[in-house]
């Protein structure tokens, strides 16, 4: 049976960044354009980067952590189909088929699809990894259980892996009066940076009494009378309430794969730059699909927020009628741990190497605004660039909450996406006043130095 | 005389930014070169924006406010003439006139010579503006006369002027315990911001105690056995101990102008790309010169510690041998004021109008960061785009100090230098953490206003 009848228009599958996105900018370019928003659980237009910090706390309702309320979705012209999952898509009929909260199945037809299906937590196959306590973090109904654990006296955590995830749990755990065991198979936390870098964030999170075991694989967890022990590598054995494993995520593309759908990079739907799927009439974004990196010349997979706003954004401006292109991706990112902040943007030497380019890096060490104002802290720079053309290509910042860093990674962002060359930073014109910055941003020094040695 | 008989090499006018950039740039292009600047007080690359600073009792000593010390410059290989006022040049003798500290005079001879004579306080021609009492400030020696003035006693204050310098200080003698009273001509504080967003500075001065007087001019100051009287339009008539000119700066040209230097925008001295005086061999830079604006085809005169840094480096390495341009002023500025930040790049509306574009200006506000995670302020923008080619000409931000407010202003500022559509703004890869930015950062926000109102 059919839910609507006749009136097919727009359907959007996935009710999270991508596909609020989608719906949102497809109802601003054609207003009359009916659009259905099929959502699997409860909370549309939730903040998964927002999980850390209702655990933390700081964020005292998970409530708070909607974009957008139901109502306001619904008065920007949405139609909602909370708590259905889309299990099928026939595109020859033009039809996804639904099931509802009571466990029924419809078929809800379309003219256009959107599909944003996103990503799930990689649970690696380890032995006991299905235990109770043992704890993933992706969905408000995944937070919603770690915390209900901690209100029952969960007291000391096991965090496996030490990306984005970790160390914000690490983090968030720590304030809500847990003992935290980090646990990384890499040489330092946030391998996402270079080693040394992110040694300087390792060093945060200890200071803070969390302990870090790097260099560390997990084996095995296992369930005593106790609680839970986690085993793994370099004699580790820790007692845990509880375990979140934070290893990353992979994207979520059975609905699209099995409607025929190609995957490319990471087993991600492969799109083209208006998002559009293979299928006939059916885009996709967000996590679910590869991404095009303006550094590199093959996708790549980059389940960010940030991206899959963009790209839900090109998706429903298109599938409304409308034209826009996915500009591509510097893989932009921040996080905050404890009192410091990373971010990055382009690639790392390593990755660049591999990319075929000829990377040279500087780094140097910069205050973020002028001594003899108070406060001033230093701002870690390492900054990349092509030897042969000299192009930016990517930049590593770590300093304290409080000194821009994440919007002084915005400058190299947005001068990569420009396709500068490093010596054009110190043309930029940059703001200065002295409890705020200097009259050379920390990049343009760091841009100075690697145009000094490179000549 | 000549002071250092036959090793002439570059010589550099003045120990401000400018000219201490020239200097250290000149020595990095060319270790081999003699530099020697002459700077015509004892204060060698001091800062002139970090004065308010240092006057509220934030920077404890004016010494601090040195970028560098003598001995930091010297090792870096510049002879410095401490104490030496250059009173002419003759450029077919390639001579310098110096003045020294004895009041005897000399000559030093040049190959190159690099001028950056900086600017100094506008006096405007009010009757009683010569009275003890009545300060300008743009030097150490003016700060720290303003600071004894203080430490003997004076309680109340008078600014005229509420430009970056004005309303700086009137936190900084606010902070200092005076009672501040705030005069400016034109409708609201913050001249170089359209009225109502420096309206929004105005009440934070207001909120911390300060008389603010707009829509006021100052028609004399007065002194009687009780102090100085501010007396003006609007029935001002203020007592004060001390008063404080702040009404702008202009270009301190006569050395380069009586060796036959041609001046233009604001009487600033004319220079190439390459900041090269008509004069042989004379380089300019800084406050003394021109600048060119990225947005403007005439030139303008922009007088800011970063271009005059930027200027200076450029003329130190043109004149050691190498090879630099300018690439131009986007008149990029940001102001500190009790707990709020303001700033902007590019034009604004009514500036762009003049230059002949068609300027379409939308304003949003928007959280500096999720609303979910403590401590989110808002972030008031106004961007201003051209209806015609859609190019980015303007951003003003207003928001609260620690809302990343002047690296926010960098990204508007690199995304003009780089001569984007607004549209492209939307394109930006920037960083999203939610203690820190939303997924769409307020300048994406705005963007996207502007992009909706002009089809």
């Amino acid at each position: 049976m059919s839910i609507d009848g006749d009136v097919p228009g727009l359907v959007v599958v996935g009710g999270s960044d991508a596909g609020i996105m989608a719906g949102l900018w497809a109802k601003l370019t054609n207003a009359e354009l009916p659009v259905t928003v099929v959502v699997r659980d409860a909370y549309p237009n939730f903040s998964i980067c927002g999980l850390p910090f209702y655990l933390s706390g700081e964020t005292p309702e998970w409530q708070m952590l909607a974009h957008r309320t139901v109502s306001q979705l619904e008065d920007a012209g949405l139609r909602l189909l909370l708590g259905h999952e889309a299990f099928a898509i026939d595109p020859s009929a033009r039809t996804v088929h639904l099931r509802d909260p009571e466990g029924d199945c419809h078929d809800l037809a379309y003219d256009r699809l959107v599909v944003g299906t996103g990503a799930r937590s990689i649970v690696p196959p380890l032995p006991g990894v299905g235990l109770p306590g043992v704890h993933v973090l992706h969905t408000i109904d995944q937070a919603r259980e770690l915390d209900l654990a901690i209100e029952r006296g969960a007291r000391r955590a096991v965090l496996i892996g030490a990306g984005y995830i970790g160390t914000e749990l690490a983090d968030a755990l720590t304030r809500r009066g847990l003992e935290v065991v980090l646990v990384e198979m890499a040489p330092a936390v946030l391998t996402t940076f270079d080693p040394d870098l992110g040694e300087l964030v390792g060093a945060e999170v200890r200071r803070h009494g969390v302990s870090v075991r790097t260099s560390t694989t997990v084996e095995r967890i296992a369930a005593d009378e106790k609680g839970l022990r986690v085993l793994g590598s370099r004699g580790l054995d820790t007692p845990a309430d509880l375990v979140i494993v934070a290893v990353g995520v992979r994207p979520e593309t059975d609905l699209l794969v099995s409607a025929g759908a190609a995957t490319g990079a990471r087993g991600a739907v492969i799109v083209d730059a208006g998002m559009l799927t293979g299928l006939d009439d059916i885009w996709a974004a967000g996590d679910c699909v590869q991404t095009h990196h303006v550094l590199l010349d093959s996708p790549s997979y980059l389940p960010l927020g940030t991206t899959a706003h963009k790209q839900g954004r090109v998706a429903g401006i298109n599938a409304a009628g409308g034209h826009a292109s996915f500009a591509g991706s510097c893989g932009t990112q921040a996080v905050k741990v404890f009192d410091l902040v990373a971010a990055r943007t382009g690639l790392r030497g390593g990755e660049a190497a591999a990319a075929g380019y000829q990377p040279v890096s500087v780094t140097v060490t910069a205050d973020d605004h002028k001594a003899f104002y108070p406060g001033a802290t230093p701002v870690h720079v390492r900054l990349t660039g092509d030897r042969t053309t000299r192009r930016l290509l990517g930049v590593q910042l770590i300093g304290a909450y409080g000194a821009e860093i994440s919007k002084r990674i915005d400058i190299a962002a947005t001068a990569i996406h420009a396709g500068h060359t490093v010596d054009v930073l110190s043309d930029l014109d940059l703001s200065y006043t002295p409890p705020l910055s200097s009259p050379w941003d920390p990049i343009q020094v760091a841009g100075q130095a690697w145009t000094g040695s490179v000549t």
